[in-house]
């Protein structure tokens, strides 16, 4: 494994996604953070903008700078980008060019069908020509892709906490593919870092609320990499719910099982799946999967019931959604496609 | 309808529900609470034991005595129970030959079938032949039974929320009562006043958890309800999830529809069911829940989506566990049973 | 007293201050809520823009209208002014011609001395000649003026819960001016409805924070009540702090007492002045105050200790900061105005 | 410096420092944890009894034991207490004497006075003739001293966000001994984990409140280190309060100015103190301290402001009470102790 340094960019920064990458490059000891972008904070050292780092050396020397595609081409080899979906393609179509490495936390390249991306985001797709050459950023399921990838699209928080647990088991063609539903329960930094009413403190604290129903844009996703396992077409039902904690999504999932199926056989299959796997803690039929547990972290933990009374398996995980469901996966791509330790700068607390 | 007063007697205040209780029935106006009963209390006031309450007057003269049952069956007309389950029904015994009306807010007197009370509480029914006489106390469902009962068994929490979203639509056999699934989000003072580690601050804040997977208490109650409304054996699943909020539950139930139905005939059904409902608030297809809007109050807020992908409901409630889940729902269904107005004492806030 | 209903019309309703006047106004029965005033929300009922109150057939069917001074003169008998401060003066001018009586809520009428309003809230006072009009809104102080008034400046938040546990102790001439030295903590709602990145649920969840010192705009009125009272210039020390409550202050006041002063003569003393009070409850010296005991009341808790240790007294309450720190304080103020009993509408719960 | 390993034991690991202690153990490269004691969990692996570290390969394999002194003084070289006062004293008796290395987290050797002790812990000191021994372990002020001690003595967490602004200005005789006033505001896990009714969620969240007044146990650690640094008694006003969060503790001191001043000076002082400390950040006269930039870390953050209206200096200060405030600054106090770097195992994040 190589231990040579990354030169590394970061562009955009103002959401709590981007502030957990800054922490976690930060502290990362192959990481040289050449540059920081925003137009927001442009002038300001990431000390200032993140008293929580403001002890960090190189975050009080370097100052958040303007975009200049150009400049960042030459100073880094590999650049990450927590822009908000749109601007992301807009963005990685002149530094794809230059041949840097681009690893994209937006929404921008997780779709392989431009006429899907159009449909769950609105708008035609910015760099259509873009979407064949990038990786779906789920290292349990694309490790060796990711390591030669050039553009790799980083998946969304719910996309993690729901492919992991799906995927093995429709591989292994257990779940009808018919029967799957989804309820997630996300933090709030889910929503970003918007300045809006809804995501005040006293709209947010003592609610429980449902929302995006019933077409949530991460379906478009879930869906694509669903179909692409089980070589169908696959719909599924998909409920997210806001509750007032800061970080964490508990993804809960009801499957019907297509044959025979005991507790001990779904546990093999998550064993074959995960058992060497660094960021997966499965809990088993024991136990629960609590926020808890993995906030602060780069760990899905899954656990699983088999319910006799209705034939269903119910699927449970747990994930930070601003570490494993966005910036802490971010990093172990990059780890990945630098051929570093993927563990590297994730092993904390 | 009258306005003769009533002279009630609470038994057990121990818990969040009895609290609730004690705050609803010291503003109700028909209300004279003659006596309160806790071994845990005894000989200190409502004031003392409450501080919320602490300027009522009747707080600061009334003091919680030991049980002494022939003395509040010649106290009072009305006993409210708010004791754990096993220990309710073993209460009502001797209450109820009294003639005393009884309004329990424990599992106790909820299912009709003792072989079901064993399998999902674990020991026999201590009162197996009061079971026939007692009326399942959801005013929406069983108005006028409720008002001639001698014995109101007050539903549970997650039962209120999940029962009175999906009967509308099992009475119009709409619904593929195979395809049932429900996830319910609550609030901690759904597990009653334990003092356990489970529930300490550090261990709730900040955490979310799925529990009672796959097999919890409350479907007992849920399915006898529903079956007796399909005409049929009913199984539906159900995944309660623990959020760190004091109160509040949001529900969401997938359904199957059985033919073609859109959501016109849903609001339909809803409006021809709860459109005078006095706490039954129908937000229809467009707005959400939010557990904020009925927390300290007794209405469930119901709205709904169709969706076109899958063909299913997605059924969505908000209420306040220890209000219409618990305590402010037991009041309901007492000025029921008293001919007070339906919203004596629950006009609030 | 008299029990003909006021018509009442509110200006100014978007934040929580504001919600919270609608609920106690729509539950208030002597009051004909004739008008409601916001530019935002201009043809909105209030149904739409607060669905917790979505059941009040007033709140369907009245509609946010933009501002007419002269219509609003015409229509209402009492007006509430929920505004800004700076705003408010601007506002109250023409209406207090008109001879309508005004309940406002800013800070715009608190100060007798324009240059001390200019000091702290840096601008020219819009209105100096109203300010010999106007009555400083706490009941338990000012009764009898607040009575004949027809300009009412509600106290601020922090002012309400400082001044209340320290006039009493300065009238009976207990305490060393120069000693008084005061901290407060106060829920997320203190700030007003401000859609700013500091008031976002994730950068208060999990946070607490002093501000605002050394100099909070509230000195300015706190000072000027207690050099008021003890007939000569006091200055004092005052630190808030935001901590993650929706609701709730919690003042903790640390004084020099002047003269042989134990416990008893303390209690005596808030005793003698607040005993009747129907919305001051006296902890005494054993209890704490809490701010769960107190939100969504009209209370103050007042609590006190002596520490033979260091001669000093410690002084601590508990308010809501939007009920008896605001709106329910203003409704007091309006009951005493219209001659209603002084509780109406605020019993609860 | 060395880098030779450390054996150790902890003793003691059900409260949230004790859990702590183990996260911090677990992720330090030179320590091999030999054994935990715990009669509560014997049997069980970390693992089990801390699902957030169970990744840990050495928490999966060692399992808690009961105690065994002799044993735990053969195996270990350095013991970690994590034990209630009372209990530690007993324990570290016999361990003295083998030669084992000391770091205690409780209070009892904090105190060097054993009237003191009784004083405020109210039973005569276990094992007064080690008062003398053992070394207060705040690094910032007795580097040295930890260095070479066999018994350290961590402080409180209290006395930590207090003694650290205060003890800088008080040896440069700024500071009016007698004015010192101090507030804090604590999370929840600052009570340890007792299972009480006091700290169940719904206790807690939504509630403010003022406890141990006017004679906190930490007073007398606090005031013993100020006498010492002062050459004089000095006696302080101390109000502890506790807010729903689950770490962190904001402390603001109010202090009489002694000479003339200002807050070039004021920086001045605290640059010398501690302007090379790796876990101390000074926040100076413009920012505010926040306990969300220092929660996981055993940083303190510390700044001030003067007020020339009252000539007092308002001194501010956040630490996370389980890291900075208990297991971290036994970390950095071990990592003095073994001549290791002191920052090892406390960089995150």
């Amino acid at each position: 494994m190589t231990t040579k340094n990354a030169k590394v960019a970061l562009v955009g920064a103002s959401g709590y996604v981007g502030e957990e990458l800054v922490r976690l490059l930060l502290g990362h000891q192959h990481v040289d953070l050449v540059a920081a972008t925003s137009r927001q904070f442009a002038g300001k050292t990431l000390a200032q903008i993140f008293p929580r780092f403001s002890h960090r050396e190189r975050a009080k020397t370097l100052q958040f700078v303007d975009v200049d595609p150009k400049q960042l081409a030459r100073d880094a080899e590999i650049i990450f980008l927590a822009l908000p979906h749109g601007f992301a393609a807009e963005f990685a179509k002149p530094l794809v060019q230059t041949g840097a490495r681009i690893v994209d936390l937006s929404a921008d390249f997780r779709i392989k069908d431009p006429k899907i991306y159009k449909e769950f985001y609105g708008n035609d797709h910015p760099a259509p020509d873009l979407l064949a050459k990038a990786v779906y950023g789920l290292p349990e399921i694309y490790r060796a892709e990711i390591s030669h990838a050039n553009l790799v699209a980083c998946p969304g928080c719910y996309p993690t906490s729901i492919l992991l647990p799906l995927l093995p088991l429709i591989r292994e063609k257990v779940v009808s593919l018919a029967s799957i539903l989804v309820t997630s329960l996300s933090g709030v930094t889910g929503a970003g870092h918007k300045v809006e009413t809804d995501y005040l403190f006293a709209e947010c604290n003592e609610s429980i609320r449902p929302y995006g129903v019933p077409k949530h844009r991460h379906l478009s996703e879930i869906e694509q990499q669903l179909s692409e396992f089980a070589g169908e077409k696959v719909t599924i039902q998909f409920t997210p719910h806001l509750v007032p904690v800061n970080r964490g999504i508990i993804t809960t999932i009801y499957v019907d099982l297509t044959k025979e199926t005991d507790a001990d056989s779904i546990a093999s299959i998550y064993q074959k799946a995960y058992g060497e796997e660094p960021f997966v803690r499965l809990l088993g039929a024991e136990r629960f999967p609590d926020t808890k547990n993995v906030s602060g972290t780069n760990f899905i933990d899954i656990a699983w019931r088999l319910d006799s009374r209705t034939g269903r398996a119910i699927l449970m995980s747990a994930i930070d959604n601003i570490v494993k469901g966005a910036s802490g996966q971010a990093i172990q791509c990059f780890n990945l496609m630098r051929g570093y330790p993927e563990t590297e700068g994730l092993q904390n607390p």
